[in-house]
């Protein structure tokens, strides 16, 4: 079978389309049919080498999430039968045409949307439903702050937040995908100043107490503004480093005002707290989808062939929502 | 009634013993008459001008918790009588012959415990249970580290965790603080090298893995050594700042590894937090400390009337557990 492979660490160049070895489902795993698989700035960096596959994972394939048909079911598999159509995330390897996930991580794509809309889904909205509900606890009426506001995640978790009653602030280094967020539940946009500076802002908008919970994908950039903008007892999850990784933090600011910082990632988890993430969603989150409350925000779509642009695109952060991979059958 | 008050900032010269007012118990608040009081470091910070009084605390006399008799109840209180032994954190303001508390916050004396004794615990005991149980949530059998083995609250710390089945790691600049620290449960001492690293020696101690636990009142001087020795999903409650606020902070460790950094103070929280923590204390604490399994750990005592030289041995740091003041009546 066809599978995105990448065997030698480099730019877009690297990648090739080549054929691999199809696997047979275990006790317990589903066989599924790729028909589309989202493109996630971590397969970028696992291209670059920064970011190898956990162990047992395959890691010359690329690919963290996708939608398809179930193909064939394993010994003592009974929640699902070929031709159910499903989505899941995946530990890695999951840009091929043939996946095998374990039964308990599969998720059924609601009926309304297709396989590249559903492709947009698992990364991005089990990472946002986990930071915002299960890492960071947010309460129903609390304001948050969402950062990368246009980005596959920050445009689950405005959606996730609105659709749960919470007021929503974002950011975004762009005017043009702040605007568009406010289709998706934005209700402050706030363009981040040239000299980084957020903070004033989101006091301003919440009376002078900040904000409970941020959900941020930028990190040491954003690490003194983002405790500035905590409210007593708030808490922040990052989950993105695109603005570097060691950063000064106010630890004086941390006990007086009692505040928590989390760090979290969805891949490096063992199985068992995956499928919690999952199911989790499964309860809170995939009703909201299937009532179209909150819906995938697919910026792109491309052949697997092309998988080389998808990752150019990333890389230029032009794109509003997921970037995704069509497999033609 | 006389108080420890500090009306300017400076050294241990501006406390004096001064005649306050006294203040009549309302509903729901009992009027204690102090027997004994712990220092804090927070009270060397206060006469510095560095940790001013919360808004609706008297500012300008010393004190975070107490020992005494209920002397008299205000309205509606029915769960304390006049001669009871207590002890309790008060937000401030405890060095005084007489404090007013609310009765959810008081606590009872154990019947084999005199009341400098008693004076000894809550800060310490309070501040350490929460820290450890309701912050990090340290689980059944899980190690745990604890920096300041021999302060107040690190040697309550030690004994809550090695009552409840926890594997202790400690350490201490003073390797004696250590050697004592094993008769309260340490079963790990470690003494921090001139370089201030610890971190190998804890991944020694734990297979590898890191402690899911610590427990920190050093604050920067120990931020980058905490966050290497914590295992996956790991916990750092930062409680105390005695080697500085400002620290780097690698958020790529704290993502690919999921760890959570929290700031934690007492004195600050709303009062339904503050009973909450004392509550809970009392059902969970309170019987350890009747059966004995531990103990307050009295350093030093000396009169009211000295409580500059109380001040300047907190200064010293080479006391093992707490200093008391006592108010002789």
């Amino acid at each position: 079978m066809r599978a995105v492979v990448v065997t030698e660490a480099g730019g877009p160049e690297v990648l090739r389309i080549a054929e691999i070895e199809e696997a047979e489902p275990g006790p317990g795993e589903v066989r599924v049919a790729v028909r589309a698989a989202g493109v996630n700035r971590a397969d970028v960096l696992q291209r670059l080498g920064l970011y190898p596959a956990p162990p047992g994972v395959r890691p010359d394939v690329l690919g963290l999430e996708l939608a398809g048909e179930v193909e064939r079911v394993g010994p003592g598999v009974s929640a699902w039968k070929p031709g159910d159509r499903v989505m899941a995330i995946a530990s890695g390897a999951a840009q091929a045409e043939r996946v095998v996930c374990h039964e308990r991580m599969l998720l059924p794509i609601p009926p309304a949307l297709d396989f590249v809309q559903a492709a947009a889904i698992p990364e991005a909205f089990l990472t946002a439903h986990d930071a915002l509900f299960r890492q960071a606890g947010l309460g129903r009426g609390e304001p948050v702050l969402i950062h990368a506001a246009g980005s596959g995640v920050g445009t689950a978790a405005m959606q996730l937040a609105h659709a749960g009653g919470n007021l929503v602030l974002g950011t975004s280094r762009t005017a043009e995908k702040l605007e568009r967020a406010r289709d998706l539940g934005l209700d402050h946009p706030l363009a981040v100043a040239p000299d980084g500076q957020f903070s004033r802002r989101v006091l301003g908008l919440t009376g002078g107490r900040g904000v409970p919970v941020i959900a941020d994908f930028v990190g040491a950039a954003y690490l003194e503004e983002n405790l500035r903008a905590l409210s007593i007892g708030g808490r922040l999850v990052v989950i993105g480093l695109l603005g570097g990784a060691r950063g000064e933090v106010d630890l004086g600011r941390l006990l007086a005002r009692r505040l928590r910082l989390f760090g979290s990632t969805l891949r490096s988890r063992p199985l068992e707290e995956k499928i919690a993430a999952t199911q989790a969603f499964a309860r809170e989150g995939l009703p909201l989808l299937e009532r179209g409350l909150v819906r995938p925000v697919v910026g792109e779509v491309l052949p697997v062939e092309a998988v080389g642009d998808a990752h150019v695109r990333m890389a230029e952060d032009r794109t509003f929502g997921k970037i995704v991979l069509r497999f033609d059958r």
